[in-house]
């Protein structure tokens, strides 16, 4: 390892980790100011779950996944203005997964973006309710905001499909079985594609979609989504070796620990970075058709490559 | 107490405690077909999270909730197989319910329905995601199934605050939050509003709205669906007193233990059942705009009333 100038800005923020440059931080921003405001319940709630609901949704973070709804909305310019909604429903569920997968009968993580975790700062039970409100948002956010119900109903298709058991959801039950497994390739590769590349491949779709791009931009934009989630998973498993709590913000050396499957255990350093390298190129390629507006998207799968483990 | 044939019914088939005859039992019968139907990933899904959402599902149930669904739909005159989905999705979100609720951050309950709990029968860590599942599969069956989407967005809206931070979870939230808190009156009303009122209140307003039945008809059958609500979870607090574990098919005396919030800790036993009977009777005068269709309802209504406690 070699340290970098990235390495030196990760240092300074340590909640921005993998975060490539000051655009991808506007972003945020602006995605932020949103979100605050489509999480808003419609009748009163109890205190407790509001704050909680907050605590774990408008946290930092370095909100990707709306990143990718609305540069695919943009890429297919459709109107950024419908785009947000969508993403709002989409960092729901990353939400919802974050405060699920960090529980004690799961991964068991007591810091997350360089702060307490949802059960730690509240309770076991309040962050399971936590969870399970941040998915009925999700879907009602989509059903509430998006205006042509034809688009709706199939937003919330696509949502269900990339986070459910087919998707995100069963990727966590694999990833979790998976752990009384030796480590094998084919078995840490179909757990990656679960459990982190759909649902950027389903913030793609749902931006193209959102955007009214035609079905095969929502395809191509699809694969960019799910090859980008494969490479920044495997970026993952290596910096839960190499790197450092303070710098990720959350605790490293946890794979290896709890025997999770991962690209370093399967195939060894070199060849997982060599893996991530050859995934982003993918992305790349998937970008092709796109001039200049697809830029922001190229950046990103450019920092797997570019990044050092 | 004294005996009662409906209690010596209730001991022969110890899961169907608070289910009032044959006609409703057929019910579920037709029900469980529709719902093992729409239980079904559309694509391929990991072994352990299928088995244990059925398991947790498709078990034995009263499927109370579907039948107010199906029953406030022919009350308007709807079509029954447009009704199906709808029943189908507000289980889901009970089932879910059910599975979270049971988990040992929250009610810690290992015997539901005559049955091992999820978290049990398999662990806790998929008795999370089976819940997370259930969630997202309700509002993915109402987008996929009810064919005009601008109805299904209405009803995904519908069920989306019935079972939120707002309804059905708050009460949950409350629930746990009032454990420690001294026996209040106003509290427990509450809770029991959004605990158990709102989703009996939701499903009867999605039956009327899949049966395109008028807007005051959404009311009046709401008002039904929350008063009965009411009545039955003081039942439930009552046979959580009275009632043994073989005829619930589920541990009793579990609320004094955790200092719940129930009716009978705030007012007693003789005021809990008047209490109970003047909510059944509340919910049977929403209903007497209405004639013999309405007749299912109403034995729903009855049971609460004249059953022994």
């Amino acid at each position: 390892m070699t340290t970098s100038p990235h390495q030196t800005r990760r240092n300074d923020d340590p909640t921005d980790a993998p975060w490539p440059g000051d655009r991808l931080r506007e972003f945020a921003t602006r995605f932020d100011a949103q979100f605050e405001r489509l999480l808003t319940p419609t009748s009163p709630a109890p205190e407790r779950i509001l704050q909680a609901v907050r605590y774990a949704a408008l946290g930092p973070g370095k909100r990707l996944r709306p990143f990718l709804v609305v540069r695919s909305c943009e890429l297919v310019e459709g109107n950024v203005a419908d785009a947000w909604p969508v993403a709002v429903a989409v960092e729901c569920v990353h939400a919802f997964s974050l405060v699920h997968d960090d529980l004690p009968a799961m991964d068991d993580d007591e810091l997350r973006r360089g702060r307490r975790t949802c059960h730690v700062q509240f309770d076991e039970a309040t962050a399971v309710l936590v969870g399970d409100v941040l998915i009925i948002l999700a879907f009602e956010i989509l059903a509430r905001n998006v205006e042509d119900h034809a688009l709706a109903t199939r937003l919330i298709r696509e949502l269900a499909e990339g986070a459910g058991w087919s998707g995100m959801i069963g990727g966590q039950m694999d990833d979790i079985s998976g752990q009384a497994e030796p480590p094998e390739l084919d078995r840490t590769v179909a757990i990656h594609e679960r459990k982190t590349a759909r649902l950027f491949r389903t913030a793609c779709r749902m931006g193209v979609l959102i955007g009214r791009g035609a079905d095969e931009t929502i395809d191509s934009i699809g694969r960019y989504g799910q090859s980008l989630g494969r490479a920044f998973q495997i970026a993952d498993d290596l910096l839960d070796l190499t790197a450092s709590t303070e710098m990720l913000g959350k605790r490293v050396g946890k794979d290896a620990a709890a025997h999770k499957q991962t690209f370093p255990r399967a195939v060894g350093m070199d060849e997982s970075i060599a893996a991530a390298r050859k995934l982003a190129g993918e992305a790349l390629v998937a970008l092709e058709p796109f001039g200049k507006a697809a830029d922001d998207l190229r950046s990103l799968a450019r920092y797997v490559i570019d990044r050092d483990y």
